[in-house]
């Protein structure tokens, strides 16, 4: 098969586009036909040979897929070869075909295009396991989404607002903040131009938010702090404004708030099936109803990641980059 | 009525034991004769000038206390003159009597002496609310306890044995350290000649603790988040050691680890009660079938609360030091 192979870390000309083993399923396993993928930062990050798959992972990069089963592995019920699926990976996406532990495969929504489907399993996974199953957003609660207009920011907006949350976002331009908004975010904050601590709270009357979803890391820690209210919750999910930061425990105890630090990849088979299981129960019915859909900015042939990878890195975008096959 | 009043801060002969007006029962609140108080850390920086009682909270020292019921206000059900209690107080306790919301009521445990009862309500609801109720602490798991032999210490060791966890702790010396064990905990370390990330990664196989209930703050912050296990959940209930600490953003990621802050006393009645229903659900049963007990270092009386706070100043003293009215 052919996939995205990095042969030596670098820019998004590190990607090449080549001949390949073809994977075989083991126990558990399903054999993916991948119609797409999607970009995640994630993959620029080990395109740059600072993020080694895990052990055991596909040397190719990509995170999540789509596609139809090719094959059924031993011990597997509940999957048919032909079915359309889309998955969560710890890798291997960015290729014609992919191994995926059973647990980690979900159907494609009803009515919803099979390569489009590509765009939903890290984002879903990503925002229910932190905002719900950590954070537990409740219905009245502020969520404030950093990144508004990211893949992961364009579907936090749309699952608070299901579940009856107020959402503030920030992004980089008005054009972004006009998307959030079409997704249905409440307050929205250029914080190129503004202040979001002041922000949320002017729009909270003077509360903050219930929960945080933060990608920026140390850079914003004592900022998302001060921005949370009483109870708040601070999820981080990347580390894009750094490793290690301030904090001020004194403003933490006052509030009686939590930070907490996730990621999927790195995560044990039993506790991505966990996720995976609670996502199909909550937002599959979501997806099939039409009250949440995947962003697409755009789709581009796998065979140009490079290109892809640009386009994420340049910021440009709104919601996720896919990558098809054909 | 003879209450501690603190006419100017300062140390602990700022505590002047004086004459002051009998507070009265309002809406949902009971009037209780105290027998017995108990010194907490917040009573010392109360004393000090840096820590105000709440909003409607009484002037006096005092976070928990002991004794029978005088007064029962408008809209109290469930509760009788002469009824022996202890109580969860947002201030008030170093008195004669003092004015509670009925949800902050507590039956002395079955076979209780009631003046020791007073040992129980400000240990009991903290370590039940942040070790349990916010951090989740479960069977098989190691919940490490710095100041092991503090009130807090000596109950949250007894209530993690109770449910079937393992228990390191941190203490200065080995006298404290053997009080602990009598207890029940498992991974003794003498902070002041070992280092407490290194004997509790030893002690798990590498793995570190489920929990952490801490003490100092921003100077364990670093090492606590280092002796973390995978999953793990670092609950923050004091700040001796400073309020600000750098947090390793990248640690806490790679383990999907959490901080947490709380505090019980600025807590809105609703939640004070909830935490207190908790506590008599799980914890009065474990005190009543002589499961779990109230350590005690020695009793003092209230008139010479000076004393008291200079017992626990000094930390040579292991469990609660009891202040009692006659």
């Amino acid at each position: 098969m052919l996939a995205i192979t990095i042969p030596e870390p670098g820019g998004p000309e590190a990607l090449v586009w080549a001949e390949v083993p073809d994977p075989q399923p083991g126990e558990g396993e399903v054999l993916v036909e991948v119609a797409a993928s999607a970009v995640n930062r994630a993959d620029i990050m080990q395109r740059q040979g600072f993020y080694d798959p895990p052990p055991g992972a596909s040397p190719y990069p990509g995170l999540e897929c789509s596609g139809r089963v090719a094959e059924v592995g031993p011990g597997v019920s509940g999957w048919s070869v032909g079915d359309e699926v889309c998955a969560l990976l710890a890798g291997g996406g960015y290729a014609e075909k992919v191994v995926v532990p059973a647990g980690q495969l979900l159907p494609v929504p009803q009515g919803l295009d099979v390569k489009r489907a590509a765009a939903l399993p890290e984002v879903v996974c990503t925002v229910w396991s932190n905002v719900f199953m950590v954070a537990h957003l409740r219905p009245g609660e502020t969520l404030l989404v950093h990144g508004g207009s990211s893949g992961i920011g364009t579907m936090a907006i749309q699952l608070a607002k299901a579940v009856g949350a107020k959402v503030a976002v920030t992004a980089g331009t008005k054009e972004k903040l006009e998307r959030c908004a079409e997704l249905g975010a409440d307050i929205l904050i250029n914080y190129r131009e503004q202040d979001f601590v002041a922000e949320v709270k002017d729009a909270t009357g003077g509360a903050g938010a219930d929960v945080i979803l933060d990608n920026m890391g140390a850079k914003y820690l004592d900022r998302n702090v001060q921005a949370l209210a009483v109870n708040g919750r601070l999820a981080i999910i990347g580390m894009q404004g750094g490793r290690k930061g301030e904090l001020n425990i004194g403003t933490l105890l006052a509030k009686r708030a939590a930070v907490s630090a996730t990621s999927l990849r790195a995560r044990p088979l039993e506790e991505k099936a966990a996720i995976v299981a609670a996502v199909k129960e909550h937002v599959w019915p979501l997806l099939a109803g039409g009250h949440v859909r995947p962003v697409v900015d755009r789709e581009m042939p796998m065979s140009e990641a490079a290109e892809g990878h640009r386009v994420v890195e340049e910021s440009g975008h709104i919601g996720k980059v896919l990558l098809v096959t054909s």
